[in-house]
């Protein structure tokens, strides 16, 4: 079993019925949405508010590339940890590493205590910034790429 | 075992590993999916894509209401096929009819063959004309209104 | 606009990309969703884990019955406070009222705050108990019904 | 713009609210889940329906790994064609490839006729075979190795 040193930005995410299926584990787009929830909130913790940088500048993120690896099933009621890691910064597009650990009994909730956890799945997802009418790519706004670092 | 006569607008719908969860049959979220499907198709099969219309008149239909009973439920690989009657026709609202309903092996995929089948699920939906941008209510166009019989 | 004291248990939802449609707000199957987290984490409070549950009873809710009234859409980013309150218990069936609302920007995290937000969506679903393999309805066993009170 | 022959099973799959976000555009998870219905009618066509298979078997296929490139985005109303061409077969698993393409409005419906359309996306998924209960691999049953050609 593989247990990992935890690094970056980190959310919980709980597994409910609706991440499920008739397999009886969480689906595998599912993962996707996990990585997009704390792409989200990484980018929330930097001051970055997606609706708001839509409205005020008129573009978006949008992804451009993924590759996942899928290690361990996770089943519902589990709880996962959900990280989120800028590993390039381009001038048009970001790339971030991600993962999925499932949360072991004798951590607690506080992120200092998270060290340990069984990876279930990993990716790199690479997000380009596009016009949000045209959908062309563009370069990222200078104050995103400023409230970044690697 | 409730068989019912089918009617109005038809659509098949496949069952997938998407649309079930850790219990082994459709999450209950999911026939309300499959109600949207045929929805929509029964307006494409009126001449009404609703992408131009939003282009063309900057309003949407908008659920204001939904009423679901689920009777049975279906599993993965199931065929469906799903309804959709309008039974209210207001100035600023529709009110649907909407059935899912298990294929069974003697049926054929013609219509006219589609006589009798298992009830899943059932319900009333009551979707509202807005303004794309105030999401406030309005009149459904004229034109729409015309294409729409009870 | 309408504001409502919340009631009964709460649980907090985020709005993310996932949730959201073509129309710029929530689609309207999410809803059902977030209903479905917030009586999970109901049910959870009151020492009662699904995935515990169906291994050792052999029984699982499914919902047999919902009635959805959307007053507002919540749109990406937004907070909304779910809500959920147990208003009839039978034997082999429960009803619970829920609601969505808008988290505004006066109230604070901490649940006894939260005393006005605006109500987006709202309903009742009636879950029942049924025999995990079959699929036919059961009573509730006597340990849940215990732990529920009106 | 790129147009491409497109090879292999092909499956059709129409656009609906559901699959877009308020980017107006296809949420990039949900391309996992047309990729996932055009793997389960490619191995329908075959003979293979995972149902039936799971209770047969006690095994199940599950994702091990995907790559994916997003190169346009698909909107609401559009109709895709979703390609999978097994391109390895293992004693464990399979690798497929995958493409998302726009059809465009020349292509008539019958396979025949579909030699050219925009792509959207693509990828390579790998699928493992695993016991259904211990969700461990297992080596693929040899019925349906033989069902497969590359």
């Amino acid at each position: 079993m593989q247990t990992r040193q935890t690094a970056g930005f980190q959310w919980p995410v709980r597994v409910y019925w609706e991440d499920t299926d008739a397999g009886g584990i969480v689906f595998y787009a599912n993962y996707l949405k996990f990585f997009e929830r704390a792409r989200t909130e990484w980018l929330r913790s930097l001051g970055i508010e997606q609706r708001c940088l839509k409205d005020s500048t008129g573009g978006l993120f949008v992804v451009a590339e993924t590759s996942i690896r899928y290690h361990r099933p996770a089943r519902l009621d589990d709880e996962l940890i959900v990280t989120a890691s800028l590993i390039e910064k381009g001038r048009a597009s970001l790339t971030i590493k991600q993962q999925a650990l499932l949360k072991t009994e004798q951590q607690t909730t506080g992120n200092a205590d998270v060290q340990a956890a069984t990876l279930l799945c990993e990716g790199t997802i690479r997000i380009g910034w596009v016009n949000a009418s045209s959908l062309q790519p563009e370069r990222i706004p200078a104050a995103i790429l400023g409230s970044l670092k690697t």
